[in-house]
C-alpha cells in the first residue's frame, strides 16, 4: 500500500453567483487595494488514499469529489496529486494487493 | 499592466480542530470508500490582480491573503500563480507603469 495526498479545489462554475466573491470585493476598498478583481471563493479539500497504486488512488478521489465534495450543478473541481508516501510497515497485510 | 491570476489556498493549521473534514470523513462509510484520512477543509480563493510586474502583483495578494482571506491564529496560507497576460489594450493609460 502507498499513501497519497490529494487536493480538490471545488470552485463556483462561471456565471454562478458568488456571494462570497463578491463580499471580498466589497472590503478591498476598506483596505486600501486596488486593482483586484474576479474573485471567485471556493474550497479546497486536502486527503490522504491509501491504495495499491495512482490509478486507484485517484480514482477514489474522483469519486469523493463528484459525490461529495461538489455540487455538479453549479460547482466545477480539479485534483491535485501532492506526493506519496510508502507505507507497507504496520498495514499488516503489506503483501496483499501490493502494486 | 498585466493581468495576474492567482489562487490563495487557505487550510487549518496543524493541530486545530476541522470540523469540516470530521464530517467528511464521517460520511465515507454512507459511500463506501475506504481508506481515506487526514482530510482537511479549506477555502480557495482565485482572483485576477492588474499591476505593473509580477512582484507587484503577488504583494498585493501576500497582504490580501494575510489580511482578509485568512485568519493566521488558526489557518496557514499559500499562493499559486495560475496564469499571467498583457492587457494594455483598453486600459487607458498604457504607457504609464508599464514593466
Amino acid at each position: 500500500m502507498t499513501s497519497y495526498r490529494f487536493a480538490v479545489n471545488v470552485t463556483p462554475k462561471p456565471g454562478i453567483l458568488d456571494p462570497q466573491g463578491r463580499a471580498v470585493e466589497g472590503s478591498l476598498g476598506h483596505l486600501g487595494i486596488e486593482g483586484v478583481s474576479a474573485v471567485r471563493v471556493g474550497r479546497r479539500v486536502e486527503l490522504t488514499v491509501d491504495a495499491s497504486d495512482r490509478v486507484a488512488a485517484r480514482a477514489v478521489v474522483e469519486r469523493l469529489a463528484a459525490e461529495l465534495l461538489s455540487n455538479p450543478l453549479i460547482e466545477a473541481y480539479d485534483i491535485e496529486l501532492l506526493g506519496e508516501a510508502s507505507s507497507t510497515v504496520g498495514a499488516g497485510t503489506g503483501t496483499v494487493g501490493e502494486a
